[in-house]
């Protein structure tokens, strides 16, 4: 017997009406690329949106198609976002930071017919014209006066949607039609398309806003510094219209001086970004003896908070540390860090220690790690095994079944290795792939790697496993040694000492000039297992 | 085109897995009706959850099934909420405040198989047993010590679950799946059901959550007094689960010295219930000095939330009041009055005013106001007209199809009469019934007798629409004076000069010894126009 409530199915274009009719004058502000700040608010944003899906629907774009941007975080952007999904086409965010070769595979692999680009990546968009047949219109994020030459046509943004009324019913349809597509840069093959619906969409921006996740509402001030064209910039656009936040959007200037400045100027409340952005923050406000104003709490994810920067944003500057971990194919968000009740009156030592943790789920999502066969481990917060989750806004699998199906008895693999503590807390201790399993036991490389650069001589570090004739695998130390410093493998051995358990003292140490790494920055650690593919263990 | 996120249906049980998973430890405190405190962990009411579940697969509970209850807010009626609807049946809450009758009535109609009860009930079972045929089972909520002498053949609550094992899958099902029925007392006719599936008690236990609506984490203590036999209790037993917040269940004794203890004893930091309560309340902390130490926040709805007690909360005790508005047909919450950035600077009187208000949406409500044809009426503060509400929580239709459709255009008429301003927050003027309409104009009934009641002389006063030949309908005053006060017509026709707009002026006033009320206390406006059908207004 089914229940006798409404069937109104989740629609990301519900979200706009709502921030319009609710929201209409909580403002919009972007730091554009043209030079200047952009004002406007939620209502004459929706107004916006309706123009731009009737020049969408004017251009012959039909539902499902992809519509793909190459874009910052600006108030154009946020129009595309909402009138592509909301017209039932698929809204398909470029990361412009990929390989040119990944742009070119990833906008053929959509079969995007339209991009939308900012004028920063024009010399992009010059060079991806030729490599792909199947875009029928590359459009300018821009207005006439500031339309570029290029020896590729290109349309105008602003003249597409002056040519438009703003008389436009949002379409209702099933919300697990596909909203928006963005592709995983693995360090491996091809990137990977991972496809949302407007129901994961809508059921995570509910997530994200909840008092343990971001913790978001119409009193805020948001200024999302990850960008839109990764992963939903962590659900603030769809977060945002559902709260009726006032957003900031920084644009292409991420260095620490304009972003403090935005925040100051436009009274930030919350941020968010990954510890790179905040490193350059951190300076700038230390080099000029700085203090925030109006910033209470900052998100941070994309890879594992240094506690430095956690000790240094509560400590010195005020500001509530809250460190997330999700992945593209998790919508983002998967875990944040917030405290518990019985934490009240937890000492600071423990409380920072606590917070090195990438946090409990969001109920939404559901974890576990198991061993390599399959069978589930204690939450502990010492055993540590593959991370799996599941979820309604979870992948099931790629776009266009690229890699085959990615699940495990209907979990998702993470990739990563973790331990959950008994209160959920879980905490990332490596990549599966780079976990070294020495004897039918798990050794962390990012343990070793994190214990090696704390060495005064040591300026990178990477800890790989290497064949081993009895053990299976034994860790090897690959070190860059700081300019002019000295170290001598034992010295390094030595460090570990009392530090970690016996059988996870590396085998050896390598000096090198300096490590592999992907576009993004990671550490390419496939590249090192083929250089030390052949390497003579002293112990094997 | 579908996106490729999992499929994974909403389900009520996931609820509480996610409680046990991720804070198995944090604490469930019910004040019981056989005397003393009950505490125990969300980890052991899930294992109690299983062996219910399994107690009641033993008992021959078919899926879509009506199991009833007649309870307090306790721990074992926590558990029946999740275990009923967890294995597929139909969890009833009665409400037994109810007139024995409309209890007849509405047990016969659920067709219950069994009916759960508190102790307290006892007499209300014996009532009902004989009536209810199709009741295979009542069923004491206590233990074989406390079990009472009856004519009624008793079930124990305690020895059903103790002869079951803990082992039971919560079944994945249709999330459009029926979950619970509650049934609304109207003032006239009978009680309707309504019938909520788990996709609307997951979608609304998400909004209730919200910043901008309960606000509630994993660092919230929470008392609901709102019944859990009266609309979910406000989602807080769901909203609970889904936060991992501590909760605490008053039990029968909602008395202001009883709750008060609860709030200090258990530090509770959120509370939610009627304004009867809380005048209790306030009463019983006046009379002995008394003052919150823990208690931040406090829910005030079921009815419009008084100024003064707005103030006394805020000014006298530091409480923050969220006054929300909804009903049994909205799972139940619709508007919560929670403040936006634009609203910093605003005056301590302005932000007073704005609590006045019923609030504004939670986002999954949307909501207008038109008149009787069916026209939209500007959202100024100002016009005001029926209140009409849609999405995914909002009930489609009673159970068993009980008066028909009850939408117009897809909308569900709340049978209020508000007006919305610009920002989106409403306000409650009348019911649709109660509002007088003179000369195509309309009159608020609400408004007249909040005035009236402030004259010293008046103890009680309704104001209806009496039967007009010019006009339609004139307001007509009808009023029951304090004991030994003495006022005339004229006194009190006089006192509304300068407060409200001329045409207002009740056309005369009707003096009688006492108002007529509905079971739960509310003005019985039915039987007043009834008794003055044929009043004779001096200016017909």
């Amino acid at each position: 017997m089914h229940g006798l409530m409404m069937n109104m199915p989740l629609m990301i274009s519900a979200l706009l009406k709502h921030a319009d009719q609710n929201h209409g004058d909580a403002e919009i502000v972007s730091r554009t690329v043209e030079g200047g700040i952009h004002r406007y608010t939620y209502r004459a944003a929706h107004q916006r949106c309706r123009r731009l899906a009737n020049a969408l629907r004017a251009l012959g774009v039909q539902p499902g198609e992809r519509v793909a941007t190459l874009a910052w975080n600006g108030y154009r952007h946020f129009e595309i976002y909402f009138a592509v999904s909301g017209m039932g086409a698929v809204m398909h965010t470029i990361n412009p930071r990929l390989f040119p070769e990944q742009l070119v595979y990833i906008v053929n692999h959509a079969e995007d017919s339209y991009v939308f680009f900012d004028l920063t990546f024009l010399p992009l968009v010059e060079a991806l014209a030729d490599k792909s047949p199947k875009v029928k219109g590359w459009v300018a994020m821009t207005d006439r006066e500031h339309m570029p030459q290029s020896k590729v046509k290109l349309l105008c943004y602003e003249e597409l949607l002056a040519a438009q009324s703003d008389d436009y019913e949002w379409p209702v349809f099933d919300e697990n039609t596909a909203s928006s597509l963005c592709y995983t840069s693995g360090t491996t093959g091809n990137p990977k398309g991972v496809l949302y619906s407007h129901r994961s969409t809508i059921l995570h921006a509910y997530g994200a806003a909840l008092p343990d996740a971001l913790n978001m509402s119409a009193r805020d001030c948001v200024l999302p510094v990850v960008p839109m064209f990764h992963v939903n910039a962590w659900s603030i656009p769809y977060s945002g219209a559902l709260t009726g936040c006032k957003i900031v959007f920084p644009g292409p200037q991420l260095d620490g001086k304009s972003v403090y400045e935005l925040f100051e100027q436009e009274k930030v409340s919350l941020s968010a970004g990954v510890p790179t952005v905040w490193m350059g923050l951190l300076a700038h406000m230390k080099q000029n003896g700085l203090r925030f104003s109006t910033l209470k709490r900052t998100v941070i994810g994309g890879s594992a908070c240094p506690p430095a920067m956690i000790r240094s944003f509560q400590d010195e500057y005020g500001v509530q540390v809250l460190h997330a971990w999700g992945m593209t194919e998790m919508s983002p968000l998967g875990t944040v860090t917030t405290f518990k009740l019985k934490h009240d009156g937890m000492s600071k030592a423990e409380r920072e220690a606590l917070q090195y943790k990438q946090g409990r789920v969001i109920f939404g999502v559901e974890m576990k790690i198991v061993d390599d066969g399959g069978k589930d481990l204690p939450w502990d917060g010492t055993a540590f095994g593959n991370l799996m989750v599941r979820g309604p806004w979870i992948t099931s699998g790629y776009f266009k079944a690229e890699g085959g199906n990615p699940l495990k008895d209907g979990w998702f693999p993470t990739g990563d290795v973790a331990t959950i503590d008994a209160d959920g807390y879980m905490q990332i201790t490596d990549r599966s792939k780079d976990v070294i399993k020495s004897g039918g036991e798990w050794i962390s490389s990012i343990d070793l790697e994190n214990l090696a650069v704390a060495h005064p001589a040591v300026q990178e570090a990477a800890v790989i496993g290497v064949r081993h004739p009895k053990w299976d695998e034994r860790p090897l130390l690959i070190v860059v040694k700081k300019k002019d410093a000295q170290v001598t493998k034992e010295e390094l051995l030595k460090f570990y000492e009392g530090k970690i358990a016996k059988w996870w003292m590396p085998d050896d140490v390598a000096f090198v000039d300096s490590l592999p790494h992907t576009a993004t920055g990671k550490l390419l650690k496939t590249k090192l297992r083929e250089d030390f593919l052949n390497y003579k263990l002293p112990s094997a």
